[in-house]
């Protein structure tokens, strides 16, 4: 490949995940007013892993859990997002995102696409200390903007607490203390006021 | 501080920097549908960052340069965002900016105020080698919105051909070949085409 046209492959990349700023989630941002997107909820996250990495259950690559929380979500471009509590949707789920990744990532340069590629399956893997402390923030995060907004979502979608527990039953793999804290302050208040359905 | 008066101010400042998503910038999103907000901006070149570092004009540090760039816009959450091309609301962007920085990294604890403090006034000083390529990054990500919109904001903005060179004099400084890369394909083709007024 040549020069200009690695160059030109990058920019069309950078044009096409774009579209991530239009794929919008089911959580609402603090204020309220609105439901947030990929890019924005990716963006929080990375700063989130700035501010609590100390938290870690182990030592961990700081610049390789922001990538990955960077670039988790570009498969939702074609793949569409997946509500957590949808349990139809998430059937296919990972049959659509495989499908969404081949397809995002070849039109990077080829050493970029490998990169991408790995990096997501890393991170969907759980395993390794960055994809698992990746995992508690992805989990994390919607927990401090539902919690900033009385529940909303969680009310209109009518959650359950033991729905709650079982999409965070990884939560405390990446870190403990953020699991316990994430409980005390952002779940269990909200059973008491009512937001989250306890049965 | 006590342990828990640390990780309640690092979640106090998460909730708070929320607001960055409903700051408003003058570009639009590819799609043209709407304007992007800080929170996406600082996404978008984050993973731009990932893939162009490569052409860098000297080797970086990259993950200092994408933690520069997810929270350099902060300081808009009180100070508002300054438009590239509003010389009114230039005279006193740097004052209003530095009181927000201040309000804002004072809610974290003291280390992390400061981390967050020197790295933005390290972006803001242009003057390392992180802080010159994500100056390039902060001018060319506009650029691109610009060209796969057809020049929108520009047209609505009426702005001038000289106005964007000057605002662009720093760019080079990053990276030479970006800079040239988005002459070429971004700024002369809209000059050509009308968008952006010759003068």
């Amino acid at each position: 490949m040549s020069v200009e046209d690695r160059i030109d492959k990058q920019f069309e990349f950078i044009r096409e995940i774009d579209k991530v700023k239009e794929i919008v989630r089911q959580t609402y941002v603090v204020s309220g007013k609105r439901k947030e997107n990929d890019a924005e909820h990716s963006w929080h996250m990375a700063i989130m892993v700035l501010i609590l990495n100390e938290y870690s259950n182990e030592d961990l690559d700081i610049l390789k859990t922001i990538n990955m929380l960077l670039i988790h979500d570009l498969v939702e471009i074609y793949a569409g997002d997946t509500y957590a509590y949808d349990e139809e949707a998430k059937k296919n789920q990972k049959d659509r995102e495989v499908e969404s990744a081949k397809k995002l990532f070849a039109i990077l340069p080829d050493d970029q696409a490998k990169y991408f590629w790995d990096l997501w399956l890393e991170f969907e893997q759980e395993k390794t200390v960055e994809a698992k402390f990746a995992r508690t923030m992805d989990n994390i995060q919607p927990l401090i903007l539902n919690d900033a907004t009385n529940g909303k979502s969680w009310r209109e979608h009518l959650v359950r607490l033991n729905q709650i527990l079982q999409r965070n039953k990884n939560t405390c793999k990446g870190s403990k203390r953020l699991w316990d804290y994430s409980l005390e302050k952002f779940i269990l208040p909200n059973v008491d006021n009512g937001s989250i359905i306890e049965e």
